[in-house]
């Protein structure tokens, strides 16, 4: 099995990499108590109770290794169902490698990726689903993609699919209960009764399949391309999108690092932009071959910006431009830059167009114009309607193969075929409902789904 | 004052930045656990004991922002000695930033960096060489600097501090008394004990001040030039020292990215190698404008490992080599690579020559060989004797600011100088020992000290 018996002590950093004040190393498993013992000088962490912290040191024989705080969760009342001890050391990656190499030498072994969550899920912590929503929520960029990870985590997700899947069990039963009376020729499940359940549940099912497109939108945010010809201030707007959100985050962390690259939240929902360079630019065949590379782009494009400079282009050139914009896939907004250098006649004209936005990307009150225009332009109300959205690939295509056993199911009632095979159609759309929430599970789908955690999550 | 009152509640993210399993929120201050308790769902924080861990939810409102883990520490027992609460997350930025922003609207305020530890310093927790320690310890990449950090963290070079200044402060107070005294003329410090206590003390100072060479060596590592003429191996060698220290960092750390750079630790120490492209081989004039800058690396260097190709080179070229490389100031290993395809005789010949090494950089041996030479070059010794060494530049300064002022005393003495001018110098002394230990600090101090520590400490 994927991360190795549940007989191991494992041990890994949960905190990010790097130099910080502090990190936490996270010790889980039936060791995971004795294991710390050994190298913390202090109190005495077996007798302590659970849910305490302790100061004390980390020692290599008689080598003060750090000066560390452990906290301490004795299981089944931690994380993983088991013992954890929660290291928090001096945050030096020096230090840190040299504390779990204490442990590992101590027995323990470094944890795979995800390995703590899969614990607690197959200590029956919480479902299948719940589980991934760990990773969403880790990785979650905006305020409806926390959230929708959040609704998840909790359950929420969980409950609707234990619904459709409870429903479904009590008709599977009827039917396998027939199966062993079938010689007596009785029907304790009514068919038409069954067709309307299960046509019940594949209008549940379309609506949670359905609403994937919406949860993609609020999980992975909306691929947004900002194009135009050379000088219409292109980069000018995206500085000033992304310009309060980095000084918000370089705040907080402290850094000016760019952990949000090139991503704005407007309305709870993430703006990636895509680099286009080069876009409706192309004079030669070299550029040809990278606006290729552009088009592409522009195909997963959520939305496109497109700019004009109101004060070097033509009416003309502009209808031309249009015109293609409106044979692309996404939505789109043409903005009439520098239109505080243009003539009054010029932006009537632009802003009797469809789609479009006259602005100037120096002023603020033209930028909330811009943002408004955005989040218009993207549905935001159905976005944030607060009801259950489906945000996992996977979620999305076992929703996908239950619908389609389902309709099996109600042909086969159509068609009168057997129990026996009735009943099989019917386990068919069970087990991928299982496998959402994982009362089903392989070890490939479980490796397949804790592989992508972070280490020491 | 740096930091701002004492009476404000702070709040900072105490774990890298970026993505991970957990990240940790410290807030520290009066209204810590009434903040925390503001928006944490689950047991009532106020009524908890010290030293505790508690499972719930942070609420803005009614929405949930994440499930967390909260551990209390109540002042005075606590890192900054007042009410710590240090509340651990979901690693995500989004989710940091809005724990931080709910508790900075709950009237915190964000902590600048090492406000923290500051904190604990002007609360009396440690002294100000201690404090300073954290920072180092922080930034440890070798164990000769996270040993020297951790013994200056728990007081080894305080004590040492302290002890002279003990004896300073006795001798200054015989001193005042007799300006006290001064009409009837007695003496209550004898001159020429006062001469050898102060003899006694610029010794152990001297040696002190001395230590910080080898302190800067075990703080910032060795500067380390790998230099030769192209496709001697160069690359090759580097790439071969740096490989098993990345391949451990990040199987824990659990990522590639290379967060020790172009550095090794052998005994104890850190190699940090410097980039001299171009060293020994310029040919025109552009070229010797880099050069010209490698010139400037190498004055700082503290090894040069120089390659030579033996199957390319001839003994006359490698001897002009030689006598340039004994004209640098820095130790060198000269080494012959691709030994394994050269003749026998031309490597008895090399090796003939002092400092130098033939070797494989493909071969294990060779490589430890290497290692060994290296180590034996920067006197390892020396540096792991376990002794106090000084790797403070600032108190390296001040200890020469107290050598002049006792030189200053032991000239007075000789020339007869009065008592109130003596009873000056002493205290002169006394004060640049005090600003060490921070018994003496100025705001502008304390600004410059903890300015440079991370945020969150």
């Amino acid at each position: 099995m994927h991360g190795g018996d549940l007989s191991d002590t494992i041990v890994a950093l949960a905190t990010p990499q790097g130099v910080g004040a502090l990190a936490v190393i996270r010790v889980s498993g039936k060791h995971a108590l004795e294991l710390a013992n050994k190298i913390f000088h202090g109190k005495d962490l077996s007798a302590a109770p659970t849910h305490t912290v302790h100061v004390g040191t980390i020692r290599d024989g008689d080598a003060i290794i750090d000066e560390v705080v452990v906290a301490l969760f004795k299981g089944p009342k931690s994380f993983t169902k088991e013992d954890i001890v929660e290291i928090t050391c001096h945050g030096s990656m020096f230090i840190v490698k040299q504390v779990v190499m204490l442990i590992i030498h101590g027995g323990a072994r470094l944890a795979n990726p995800g390995e703590f969550t899969q614990r607690a899920f197959l200590n029956g912590q919480f479902d299948l689903a719940q589980a991934e929503a760990i990773a969403d929520l880790i990785h979650a960029d905006s305020e409806a993609s926390r959230r929708a990870a959040m609704d998840q985590m909790r359950g929420g997700f969980s409950k609707e699919i234990k619904l459709l899947r409870e429903e479904l069990i009590h008709f599977a039963s009827m039917i396998e209960l027939e199966l062993d009376f079938s010689e007596e020729d009785v029907e304790f499940a009514n068919r038409s009764e069954l067709k309307s359940l299960i046509n019940n549940l594949l209008v549940k099912i379309s609506s949670l399949i359905d609403s994937f497109e919406i949860g993609n939108v609020i999980k992975n945010g909306i691929p947004t391309v900002i194009a135009g010809k050379p000088n219409a201030g292109k980069s000018t707007l995206l500085n000033l999108l992304l310009k309060e959100e980095r000084a918000i985050v370089s705040e907080i962390a402290g850094t000016t690092r760019d952990t949000i690259e090139d991503e704005i939240n407007l309305g709870g929902i993430a703006f990636r932009f895509i680099d286009t360079a080069g876009l409706r630019e192309a004079q030669d065949e070299i550029e040809a071959l990278g606006v290729e590379k552009t088009h592409k782009k522009l195909e997963e494009a959520g939305l496109i910006l497109f700019l004009f400079d109101l004060t070097a282009e033509s009416m003309d050139s502009i209808l031309t431009e249009i015109e293609w914009l409106e044979a692309q896939p996404a939505p789109f907004i043409a903005i009439g830059n520098k239109a505080d250098r243009s003539t009054e006649l010029h932006i009537k004209d632009f802003e009797e167009l469809p789609h479009t936005l006259a602005m100037s990307a120096f002023k603020d009150g033209d930028l909330v114009r811009l943002e408004r225009a955005i989040l218009k332009k993207v549905n935001i109300n159905e976005i944030n309607t607060g009801s259950t959205v489906v945000t996992n690939l996977r979620h999305q295509q076992e929703l996908v193969n239950t619908e389609h056993a389902l309709q099996q199911v109600i042909q086969g009632i159509d068609k009168g075929i057997t129990n026996d095979i009735l009943a099989m159609e019917i386990r068919q759309a069970l087990h991928h409902l299982g496998e959402i929430t994982g009362e089903i599970t392989t070890d490939d789908l479980l490796e397949n789904i804790f592989s992508k955690f972070c280490i020491g999550k």
